[in-house]
Parts: structure tokens; sequence; C-alpha cells
């Protein structure tokens, strides 16, 4: 069972043989250890150094800044083959199909030169935090703060859901800046900061439905005093900057729960051919095939919708509205196609030791992270 | 509202110059006669004249018999136009997408010279006659025979459901040539009927949900002599004929619920942004924001798997698995589109004086016609 | 196949002796002309006369009154038989299960001794006139108006969606008769016009997706001048009035579509047993059996809760929120009955004369009718 | 928050006077130690002897077996109770609403007289076992066996997926006392297994999704010697015994489903009243109010018609369809009310430490267990 063969239009060559160099790195680094991270909560360091190795970290980073210069085609095939049948979840797609844009696409020169080699070569790990307790996606309403003084940021506040949170180095922090100016997402700013920081300290890893070895945690930032040099870009342009990585960043998850559902599917039709019920295979029922069969045809539409998405996404033209449709579609899909291939697997698929639970418990956030899908309903809706 | 600007890639400029053609004969020979056409519950053989001098009809067939030679895109594009906001079903689709190609394909020479020019020219309207009463779509189970006598076959039995029934000139006959062969598919051919043969008889045409400009007929065969050149291609290869057609077949239905769908959607966000209920646009309640956004999220999808799968079909690599696929996602797309279209017009909705209870009465047979969407179901099953 | 034995709970012993009575005069007076009254648009005023005859109109009506003094029991009765499969719409529930209640409830003792006697009988048909063109359900933005002249209303105004409009002898009209007064609804009365009226006039039997023999209308007042006592109950009340019936009303929607949800599946369950495809009756593959288990189900479900609710009202104890959530359920489930029986029927539940046809297109308007779905979500969910 | 007025109309006083005992048992016995015990995977044996003590267990089973005689809207109470909000899933249902039920019907004098009060007390945890690894529900093709030897069985096989099989005293194992009978289900019998025997083996307590502290086993037997006396009721009739008690068993899932569901709902309420988002609470949407909406008439209709079960299966009337019925229809509900109301918590939804995760996760094996809803379907299909 694997990925190819499914008549995809978004790639060449170059990109399939990436492909393989990926699948392998997976089946030998990663495949191994999954159980044993999902019950850490948490994957070690050294695969980022060993993954970072082979070009499987921010494949876009320029060549000037230690990267390969690549294009998004590359993270999306990390990010499908992962997600297809690694069995654990990494934080790369975070570190290097979001984290990473905001450095190439607002940072410094000396961010850029200090951050972004490293990040390409996994001795960085980084994470983004937005999210507040009790105040969810909702920008304008954060209260981190981050007030001047002298030359230096006062941080304090306090995130909670941060993806590579007990890993990171650095975090992206959205801060407010200017809490008095209105509306409120003006006075947004994204604020690097260091985990070696005085004040700096991570919460709790959290206990999730799933995506276990995916670890999530809580900051929180007790007048944490950094550089005014560590803001990205410019002041008070945080939201703006975060707006406009939105189209890849639901990209992102759109391809990861495409192929994720690919790889439930595979695995639920070999489990119904093989598992016997009534005295003959579970397949040979007119329920499993029509069940089956109506998740193919979803598959089908899936993958070439995935690469429309992916050509426009490469030529600059998927818009905010596309990429929310996107995120929609494929995550509403993936959950469905999780849920019905749990059914399928009856009792088994209760069980925490068949792959078909882990992939469930892992997708049931799609539909909420990146913004829930009710978001994007209602970005799609205000744009019509 | 057209069906431009939607961001295709099945289409070159060719093709659309064309579309504009097909636009503007629909504006001018079709919208305006569409209420009257549907209360009639035929359409008047002039227009198919019309239409075949612009070369909307059977544009695949080859310069040699009259055609212009063209590719299927130009196929769909008239199903396009036609499903996105003609006001009226006519039975174009099932003279040029799915009848002409067995000429083509499987017709002797002789046949070709006599019937493809004037299927170009509109002058000869053509059926295709598989369903028989109380049997539904198995051909292994249809009691019509063709008996040779000397040089001729006898046609006798009785067909439903047949699209252009009425006004066709020209029938292709599934009949058993031989009922005692097993399994029971290999006995049956196609024979070419013509309307002006003794015994051949138009039954009623049917009463229908929806689609009432599209003559729907009984027909019934006593003891019609045809000669033995009237027999498409070799006897006994009916069945593998038939199934040789299903993935275009299949891809015109998708094609055409996909641009119905579109209609529907850009009309009711129309009405629901003029539409006034309880003090504001019906458009400003989040319901109908996220319905639309629901729904306009499947649009993106599904022009992009459309146009995949027409990308496929042009180059001949679609498969009877992807075009079954292809016919129960877009119908039961459609299907949900209209539905929700109509609740979202509210009592207006009921009256068949909008077009968007036209539209939603002719949609609820494409979930049937063409192979049901269960025997769909079946087949991409069995395919897994 | 009739509504028996299904463990009902909510009827008593002479509760089913009229619905026998019922049963036999719907098979007698109805159903054999129940295709021609389709076609007429209209049900003939003889019938309304013979089924007053049998008790069969307000049998709420004190005796006092000319009426039976029954229960709602017994309104529900009569629509559960003719929902169940009497083949056409009558206007019977609106006139006894809606518009009567309205008499009995706010009438004056003059009212009600003029035509409750006549309303029992079937001499006279009574209508409800609400929606106007454009304004949909909002009773505040009604432009209808009833001004005062002398001991006069002159009644200015359109409305549209009337049922029983063409038969109607006396007409319920909601109209301002203090257009100033804010909010708006208390401006509102049900104002008694009767059919004889000058200026009063019918307009188009419109034209509907189906219920064809329920004739639906618009109507023209232009200075129709009604004496004032011609006002029901207070001046201003009206708004209040329509309120307090709405539960009744609800409850009347969901029992007749529970009733065609068991009538629409009783037929399947008999056309998949007799029709065959591929070699044995459809009623032999899963998927068959699998939507008709849980159309059983819902049927099950339906039932017990349809009994609580008549239970609950004929105490007195429905609440508008359980009226409305009775409305939203029912009628979701009839359209999902009867979609999916279509489907089981395959092209022949595309034909009109086929019952199951004419049932699917009779079921989609109520969720709309009787405040549309939409309302009934947004009254529940405001009372949470 | 509590499961009172509902307009219930199963239980009389002295149930609800019940329900308050239980109510106060589970807040102070159950509901601080719930979080404990879902990291344990286990409850505590004590906690059965409290429950013992205050009736909880088994209260159908007749006072002369040191039981409290009552009927089986004691359980559904208790069932009730603990899936409301209890916070653990405890296995007092598979106790007393299920395996009690064996020994009461069919047990030998001697067995009631030494199982039945000591299951009262909670003394004696009881299982029974089912299901084996690769075969699932199908009964027919069990592989454990139990061979005469003398006046003992030697019971030899492995069973899975046993609920209480940790804690359990006593299993009821189903085996084939005659491997070679036609059809296959006619030489299964049910034998008492203590778990005291020699041999008898308790394996892996099972990593699940959810339901953490009920603690579910595998069970292996190796040449358990078991007395001839412990076989329940005939030999050969173990089947249709099973067959006998599946409308209770089916119907205490029903119960508790619906309960579950009502908690979810109501906390859910709360917690969308209380959280906001772009600066007003999340109940504030309309998106928010149609889901609860939606949500809370399903619930209406489900304790209607959980009533209406109830007092069938009170009067032993309750057929097995109609409990297959209830058990299809319960289970889906509750699924998808868990899986909207975790939606509607965002990114806490997905947090272990909220209620609602853990609602969430335990809900996704009861469309599964008790036999799946597909057999549910098959065997509602075939009864039509």
């Amino acid at each position: 069972m694997t990925l190819d063969s499914l008549h995809r239009t978004a790639y060449g060559d170059d990109h399939e043989a990436f492909r393989a160099t990926v699948r392998q790195f997976l089946a030998k680094e990663v495949q191994p250890h999954a159980d044993q991270w999902e019950k850490d909560k948490i994957v070690p360091r050294e695969l980022w150094l060993k993954a970072g190795e082979l070009g499987m970290l921010c494949p876009t980073v320029p060549e000037e800044y230690g990267g390969l210069g690549l294009d998004f085609g590359y993270n999306a095939i990390v990010d499908e083959e992962l997600a297809y049948g690694a069995g654990a979840t990494l934080g790369f797609s975070l570190h290097s199909d979001i984290v990473v844009n905001y450095l190439i696409a607002y940072g410094s020169e000396e961010q850029k030169r200090e951050w972004l080699p490293k990040m390409v070569s996994g001795e960085v790990i980084t994470a983004i935090a937005m999210t507040e307790p009790g105040v969810g996606s909702d920008l304008q309403s954060i209260r981190t703060s981050a007030k001047k003084d002298g030359n230096h940021y006062v941080v304090n506040g306090q995130k909670t859901y941060i993806t590579n949170g007990q890993n990171a180095d650095l975090t992206l922090v959205c801060a407010k800046t200017d809490p008095d100016v209105s509306p409120g997402w003006k006075g947004v700013s994204i604020i690097l900061v260091e985990s070696s920081r005085d004040g700096y300290r991570k919460g709790r890893n959290l206990d999730k439905i799933g995506m276990d070895s995916a670890d999530t945690s809580e900051l929180f930032f007790d007048d944490v005093r950094v550089p005014m040099t560590n803001c990205l870009g410019e002041e008070g342009k945080g939201f703006i900057y975060l707006m406009s990585e939105l189209p890849q960043e639901r990209l992102s998850i759109a391809v990861s729960a495409q192929a994720s559902a690919q790889g439930a599917f595979d695995r639920t039709v070999e489990f119904v051919k093989d598992r016997k019920a009534f005295g003959k295979p579970v397949f040979d029922f007119q329920n499993t095939r029509f069940t089956l069969a109506d998740l193919k045809t979803r598959l089908q539409v899936g993958w070439a919708h995935l690469d429309w998405a992916l050509a426009r996404h490469l030529r600059g033209e998927l818009t905010p509205e596309e990429g929310a449709a996107a995120k929609l579609w494929h995550t509403e899909f993936q959950w469905d196609m999780m849920d019905k291939c749990l059914q399928l697997h009856g009792g088994a698929g209760y069980m925490n030791e068949y792959p078909i639970a882990r992939a469930w418990r892992a997708a049931r956030v799609t539909r909420i992270f990146g913004g829930t899908n009710e978001i994007m309903k209602e970005l799609i809706g205000r744009s019509l």
C-alpha cells in the first residue's frame, strides 16, 4: 500500500524521487518507534536532525540560508507520506509549512541568517503561539502583551495548544504591542521568543484525544525580556502576516487529511478482505462494498481537487477562500473516512493497538485546528 | 451569472469560443421558449436543425461524415451551458454524447454514411432503447427479441423510459438475437430501427416528475422487420459495445450535474441577497451563509474533479470505475445542491414558476438514469 | 397496508372506530377520484359536504355549535388516514386543525353561531391568509391593511400561498389595523373576509411542485369593506392569537408527515419485494434491506414520539418548542423517507403515475410551510 | 444539570426516589474518583460492594435470592444516571442488565442460590465471554470448546473484548459442546467458569479508545475443568438463551446512549454560553443555536421513544426487532450528539481533561458492541 498510482497531476519526477526518500526514512526511522513515541507523548530531537540531513525540513528555504530552495510540492510530499502511514504525528508540518514562511517572508536578514539554517538542519525546532486559554482563535482578543522597555520587549501572558511547545527552541509569539489601538488587530505583533529566555516556561504537555506523539503545550511568559530586534517584520503587522500565510497553512492541512484518508482506506480494504463474519469475508457484504465505494469515490474526487489546489498554490493563485474550502472539504472527508473505516473494523477498531484507532483519534482535531471548520464556512460565506 | 471564471483547466481557447456560441444560441433560441416546451412536454424538431447548423450536435463526428471532428470537450461545453440555465431539457446529450458514439465506433461504412451527416445536421434525431417494463437496467433479462427471418430481423418487444422516444427517427434497440445462449448477455445485439418501419409504434409520452420538455416514451415493436444490415457491428456483441461507452455516458451526466448545480447556486445567491426575512436579507443569516459556503466548497471541489476526469477522458484514460465515481459524486452533489437551494427559497421554491423548482424536479432523475447510483457503487466496490 | 398494528398509545377504541369510518370514506369517495383532482388542481365542494356528514370536519367544535365536541385525536386520525394513502391532498387539515380553532377560541358568540355549524357540515370552506408576496412568514412586515371607516374596515392588500384559496367562502385575513404601532406585531389583527365581498378577488391557482389537488392561491383585496364585527377577538391581538395556535398547527403537520412516511414505506416494501433486478427481488439486496431497516427504525421512533406529543397536547401541555421540534423532526424524516423510497423504485419512481412520485412531490413543502424548519430551529434554539 | 424534568412517562414515584439515591451515590462515591479510575483502567472492587449495599446491582433478582425483586425500570435508572455524568464507565450494566438475567431465567436452583445473592451484594462480579479473536459476534464460528470428560467439562479456547474481564469472579463462557452438529449454533452451550479454576487465565486489560475505567480483557482457557453442573440450563441451548436476552441487552444500551447524549448536551449548552468567540458567547452564533436545536429535537424524540420502549419491555412486549431498532437509533444519535458537542467546544474538545472528550471517546463503541449497528440493520431488515 502506497500513495503511488493515483493519477496525480501536481508533481514531477523530482518530487516523486523525493517521495521515495521520505518513504524510506519513515520506514526506517519513524514507524519502528511510533508506538513508543505515542506513549512518550513526544518525539526525540534526534529525529529532527536525521530528517534535516535528508532535506525533509523546510525544503523551501532559499539556498543562501542553507536550504534547498524547492517549491511547496516537496513540503506536501512530506506531509502526504507522514499522514499516509507513519503511525506517529511529528511536528514537521508546523515547522516547515507554516513557521518558516514567516521568517522567509518577513524576517530581517539577521533573523534569517540566525534561524533558517538551523531550522533546515533540525537543530532548531519552532512553534507558533496564537491561542490563549478561553479565547480560542480570535486574535483580536489576545491578552499576551509585549511592552517596550528601552531596547527590549517585555512579554507577559499565557498560551495554550502550542504544537511543538515542549521541543521548541524558538517560538513566534503573537502579542499585543499596542493594547489600545482600535480595531484590536492593529496592535498585534509577532515576537520571536527563544526558549532559553528568563521567564519563559513550558507548562503541561497536554493530554489529547490523539496525535499523542505531537507534543502540545501550555506556555507561560513572565516578564520575558527580548531585544526589539526579535520583532518579526514591522510592529503592528502581525495580524496581516498571519492572514497572508493562511492559504498555505490550510492547504497543508488538506494535504495531510487527504493522505491520511487514503491510508485508512487502503488498510481497511485489506482488513475487510481478510476478516470473516458469518462465514464470509466482511468485504463480501454489499454494505461493506457500498461504503467503500462511496469512500473510494471521494478519494478520487479529493485527489483531483488537491492537485488542482496545489497547482494553483505553486503558481501563487490560491485564494484565502479556496484554501479555506480545501481545509474544510478534506478534513470533513477525512473524518467521515476514519469513522466509517473504524466501524468496518468492528470491535478491533476500538482497540488502540489497531492503526485505525490511532488514525481516527488523530483525525478528530483537523476539523478544529488551523481555524475551525465553522470559521472556514464563515470565511467562504462572506466571500460570496 | 455565467460558467466563466471558474479557474477551469480542461478547456482551451477554442472550446471557450465555442461556449460563447452555444450560450448565444440558448439565450436566443431556447430560453424564450422553455416554458412552453415544458408544458408541451416536447421540443420542436426545428430546434434540432438550428442547433445542427451551429455545430452543436455530435461535434465529434469525423469530417468525412459531415462532422467537425472535434473532441469530447465540445460536447461537454454544450452539456454545461444547457444544464447551467437553459430552462428546458433537450435530448441533445443522449444524441451527441451517447448514441452517435455507437455509430462512429461500431457502425458499418454504409450506416455511417447514411446516418452520421443527418445526426450532425439535426435532420435525424436518435434514441437508444434499453430499459423494459419491470426489468430495469438489467440487460441480461431483456425480453425484446430480434429473430432472423431470411435477410431480415423481426423485432418484437416493448421498451420504456426512452429519451427522445417521441421525436426519434432512428432508435438503437437492444434486443436478444440469441435467447438461449448462456450467460444471457452474449445474446444481446443492437439493432437499428427506423421509426418509419411497420409495426414500430410510439406509446405514451410519459408524465415525469421533471425534465418535462425531454420527451420520454414507451416504444412497442410488433413484428418490425429490418434488414440484417441494420445490426450494429457484430451480432451478440451489444453488451460489450454498451459497456465500452459507459465512461463517456457517465462523464456526460456528471458534466451536466455539476453545471446545473452551479446554475442553481448562482441563482440562489442572488435570491437570498434580494429576499428579506425578519427585516434583513436572507443572506445575512449565518445559517444561509454556512449552507452556501458548504455548497460553494463542493462546487470548487467538483469542478477540479470534473476537469481532471475530462482531461483523462480526452486522453482515453478514464476507466469505467472512474466514470462511475464521477456520475455518482456529481449527481449526489447536484441533488444536495438543488434541495438546499430550494429550501433557501422558502415558499417560492415550491412554486413551479421559479427556476429552482424546475431545476430541482429535473435533477431528481440523475441519481437514477444512466445506471442508478446503487449500481455505480456496486461497480466501484467490485473494482477494489 | 394500513395504519393499524403500530402499537400506538395515543388513541382509545372510539378513536379507532372513527378511523375505520374515515378509511372507508377515503376508499370510496377520494381514492377513485384522486388522479382527476390532481389534474384539476382542486377538489370539488361536494366532497366537503360528504366529509361533513360523517363528522370528519372540525370534530372539536362543541355540540352547541353543531359539532361533535371531540378531542384533537379525531383530527389527528383524519390527518393520518389522508396522509397515509388517499392519493390527493385535501384542505381539511387547514380547516379543521387550524382555522376553526381561532373561531372557537376567539370568535364572538355571533361569529361562532354563524360559521361553526357550516364549517362542521362543509357548507363553508375556510382559509387563513398570512403570507404576502416577497415577505414570507414575517408577520411584522405585512402590508395588507384594514383601516377603520365608520363601522367598517376597509381591507387592502395582497396575499399568496393561500391553501383553500380557490374554494374558500371565508378567509381569516391577517392585516395591519395599526400600521404605526411599535413593535409592528402589535398592529396585527385578524379580519374575517367573506368571499362574496366586493373587492375580494381570487388570483391564480398556483402551479406547485406537488399537492396538486390542494388549491393554493393568490388573493387580492381592493377596498374590501367588512363590518367591524368581522374582527376576530380584539383588535391588535392577531399576532398573539396566531402564536397560541402554533403548537397544534405544528403537531398537525407532524402527524401528517409521519403517516405519509409510513404510507410510502409500506408501498415501497411491497414494490421491492415484487420488482426484480439482476435476477432477484430488489428486496434481496443488502443495500435495500439496510435502507429499509433504517427507515423502519425511524418509523418506530417517530410513532412513539408522535403519541407522546399527542398525549401532551390532549392534556394541554405541549409547549411551542415541543410543537416546533415535532414539526421539524417529522417533516425532515418524512422527506428522507420519500427520497429513499423513490430511489428504491428506480426509474419508476420518476414517473408521476406511481404513487411514490406524487407522495414525494407533496412532501417537499412540509419542511417549508407552517414556518420553515429553519424557523423551527431558531425557536427551539432560543428556548435553550 | 440533571435528568429530571424531561416529561418522562416510563417511571413512577418509587423509581424516581431510587434515582435520587443513585445520584447521591455517584456524586459521593464515583465522580471524585473517576479521573483516577480512568487512568487505572479499572474500578476497585470495593465500589461494587458499596453499590450492592444500596440495591444498585441486579435490582430484578427475586427476594428469595437476596434481591429486591424490582422491575427493569430500576436498572434503567442506574444506567441513565451513570451515563449522564458519572465520569467513569463501570461494568454494572453488563452485570445487572445482562448476565444476571441468564441465571434468573435459565440457572438451576443450585446456581441461583450460589451466585445471585453475591451478585446482588457485589461480592461476585460477573462477565460473559462470547467474542473470540478474529471471529467477532458470529456465535456459530466460535472455536472455544467444552468437552465432556466424566462429570466435567474441559474448556479450551480464547476470548477477547470481555467487559469486567479483569475483575470478574464468574464468567459465562459460550463454548461449543458439540462441534459437529449442524447448523453450528445448535452446539453452543453456556458454561459457568469461576476465575479460581486452574487453567483460567486473564490476558491483557485492553487499551481502548475510551471507556477506560471499564476493564476489558482477553481471557484464556487451557484445559479448565468445571463440573457438568456448571452448564447453564440445557446443553446446546446457549444460542437460544442468548437470543432471548437480546431485547433487554439492546434496550439497556439504548438507555445509556440516550442519557449520555443528554449529559453531553447539557454540558455543552453551559459551555457555549460561557465561552466567548469573536467578542460574543459562542451560543449567540446562529450556527450554534441551530446545531443545538437539532440535537434538542432529537433528545425530545429519543426520550419519548425510550419511554415507549421501556413500557413495552416492562410489559414483556418489546420484540427483538424493536430492541434492535432502539439500539441502532439511540447509539447513532448518541454519536452525532457527542461529535457535534465536541466540535462546539473547539480546541478544548480535543483535550482529555474536558468531560466531552471522555464522553466522546466512550461513545464510539456503542455502535459496535452488543451487535454492530450493521447487524441491527440486518435483523430489522429481515423482519420486514
